[in-house]
């Protein structure tokens, strides 16, 4: 904690603690830089298996590990909780919300991305998506007391909306929850109501564009699709939401993108899950401001900020952009850039390049342009099947099934952050498969509804 | 689920689902009687550990398990999650908050206890008391963000109030709660926090009577104080809350039981937690209104039903109160009758005997008083120390100190509910005792402050 310093020691500020953020502090762990990690929350997430707590699959503790305890024999770096709500580039200054600044003179920007609405912000509510814990105990509950309901509700009609599950979007958390949802219905939950058959729940996985996991090859596709659908979930292609209310939502089919015409159809449903778009956090836009740009030229359609080859801003190379807030390009020898996709990997890698960056910066050196190295893209669909797209020097490896769930639990258990971590979630798994059980289905903070008449229904 | 009964079946409605109802309705399994469950929550709390929760030490699902689940297999139990606002006894219903009502020929009623502020319940939200899993989550935010608070704080007196844990009630809760925290400031957090200490954190627990764990011998007493002074805590005795507010509380010392004399102080603290007094639930009042009894005859100080020495209430046989609703006492044969400890394994017979004595007034026999087989009295206060007390038929054993801990962890261990809770709690405390961690520190619901002037402090 006591590292004298002959000179000034450069301060870096770090904003978020997701991939990105988290590699680029452990990147600088032998720099001669203080390091101030700045997180709105306590914890650094394991975002691939948040869809794990929505389904009450496996507990927050296990995929979620308390940042300072992550750098607690870093000694250059400050753990800080706190929200970022003011970048001031000229001056090296972030402001935090609770009044507070803190002066940088390097700037690592990770906040993240969150779900996105297109616009419909009033859906939010009504069809909770998933990036943080919170959402995902606000999904958890909600999926868990939608049965509760159907038990005691008498009416057909009325039983059979709660028992009819939507999740908008069949990316990779779409076909996850989509697939999780089939299982509890089908395996976990029969034999403990006395009054509704849970397996006769309808999970519906609703895709505007025309097919499942658009980032896989069509091959995997379609046998996701297939999977899905063996495991008792409705495929629904070319198919976009329209209207979300309480009661339910309106879908269109057809390739035109609007109009409310023939084919548009209702879809009674009292638990809808939001898994369709994701929109860059918002500190893009104060980072565009903050130097000097246009919104519109600085920030791509996701609201993303475009940044140049070695990760920093034009005209501030003592800022760099990385992970999901970052519209990247992959600079390979040889080869045409292409867009860095919005995965964790891709996230980790550029925030050990920004940390090195940084460094070569310290030494009047240029930065580097980031190569993208894809290792591949992975899926799991339900227990037992998953699909894998590996990228090899002798080609694309592609399987899909029991092997490549098996391959997609250690690699996720395998990243998962801590010993203990990997043990109880191996443990939650195995027994979870043998018995089907799901032990983390505890709903809190609910305050049960009064009379009809009183709430909405 | 389809058990055709050739004539009426009677119905049992059992309110609670804590160590009380769950006891009943397990011994009802093979009983000719269909048993309807109702809980507030969705799962049974294993309450003996919620400290652990609240301390971060567990999960929440490693000692929650569903209440469906736990009764998938006995077909005669039907599991409602629901709140009783009302009940008649005459017309032998129970009236749930959602306006709806459930009739019965025999009713349970194990609904718990609370804790009591003495009537102040303006205190309830300065010092959060402990017995759902939503107070749990409460007390662990605030405990946390205590230490993140301390550690931006640039005032040393306000850095003081953010380091100063008092704890008020020296019951087993209060001293398992001040132990924990004790060991979370000296041996979780250093080398966590760059700007505090948090080992310097001061942890009170302010006591109104002569000795901590009052159920204890005065012997096991001392070595409790004694056990918690080695491990950081300073223990106030004799010494009764007179006031709180955001900022502090206000303690009375002295025999005298009021009046702000000399002998009052002040405590700065940003973090108090209530663990001095139960109080009944308020369903007990709703039971003496019901038996058309004066609340002051049928209930006892802490709001506690007086029941029978069966258990059931004076003049309807058909309802039973269970747990620590009801003011009971232990019938020995031989033995002056002695009140029953509101203590999970007395609220676990009663709710055995509650269901034989039913059984045999459905064969027309008269109900057996109940007696209370007390197997002694263990209390833990940190990692490594604890006291017991057993009872032997050769007279009272009693230890403290490293094997009394190991004695404590395996017995609470052993009657958790389920295999894989029992191994995830055993892999978590192993490994929090090996690295001194606990793993559970994540904090979600958060709302981060703004500038001091927009909040109040």
């Amino acid at each position: 904690m006591t590292t004298p310093a002959p000179t000034h020691r450069p301060h870096v500020v770090i904003i978020g603690c997701g991939f990105g953020g988290l590699e680029a502090a452990r990147a600088l762990r032998d720099a001669p830089v203080d390091v101030t990690l700045i997180d709105r929350t306590n914890h650094h997430l394991f975002q691939p298996l948040l869809y794990q707590v929505a389904t009450a699959g496996l507990s927050a503790p296990a995929i979620a590990a308390p940042i300072r305890h992550l750098f607690r024999r870093q000694d250059n770096v400050t753990t800080l909780l706190g929200e970022v709500t003011g970048i001031d580039a000229a001056g090296r200054q972030v402001h935090l919300k609770d009044g507070s600044a803190l002066a940088w003179d390097h700037l690592i920007v990770a906040a993240g991305a969150t779900h996105s609405y297109f616009g419909r912000d009033d859906w939010a509510p009504l069809a909770p998506g998933l990036k943080t814990l919170d959402d995902a105990f606000e999904i958890r509950r909600r999926i868990l007391l939608a049965f509760e309901a159907a038990e005691k509700e008498p009416d057909a009609e009325r039983r059979a909306a709660w028992l009819t599950f939507v999740v908008v979007g069949a990316g990779p958390t779409g076909v996850e929850m989509a697939g999780t949802l089939a299982e509890i219905a089908r395996h976990t939950l029969p034999g403990e109501f006395r009054h509704i058959d849970p397996a006769s729940a309808s999970i519906l996985l609703v895709e505007g564009g025309p097919r499942v996991l658009q980032a896989m090859p069509e091959g995997l596709s379609q046998r996701a699709r297939e999977q899905l659908e063996k495991l008792g979930v409705e495929v629904r292609l070319n198919a976009r939401v329209s209207a979300i209310d309480a009661a339910g939502l309106e879908v269109q089919t057809g390739q035109g993108p609007g109009g409310a015409d023939a084919s548009s159809y209702r879809i009674n449903s009292k638990c809808i899950i939001w898994a369709a778009g994701v929109a860059a956090s918002p500190l893009g836009r104060l980072l565009a401001r903050a130097i000097g740009s246009e919104e519109a030229q600085a920030l791509d359609r996701a609201g993303r900020i475009r940044v140049q080859p070695d990760l920093s801003l034009p005209g501030h190379p003592e800022i760099s952009v990385i992970g999901d807030l970052a519209a990247a390009q992959s600079h390979a020898p040889g080869r045409e850039p292409r867009p860095v996709p919005g995965v964790s990997p891709a996230a980790k890698q550029m925030g050990r390049a920004a940390a090195a960056n940084l460094l070569r910066r310290l030494r009047g050196e240029a930065g580097l342009p980031f190569h993208y190295s894809d290792y591949g893209n992975l899926a799991t669909i339900g227990r037992n099947s998953a699909v894998v797209d590996l990228s090899s020097p002798l080609g694309p490896f592609r399987f899909s099934g029991y092997f490549a769930w098996l391959f997609w639990l250690f690699a996720h258990v395998y990243f998962l952050i801590g010993f203990r971590n990997r043990l109880v979630v191996l443990i939650d798994w195995a027994s979870a498969y043998w018995s089907a059980q799901r032990y983390a289905r505890v709903v809190t903070g609910v305050e049960l509804p009064g009379p009809p008449g009183e709430t909405p229904p």
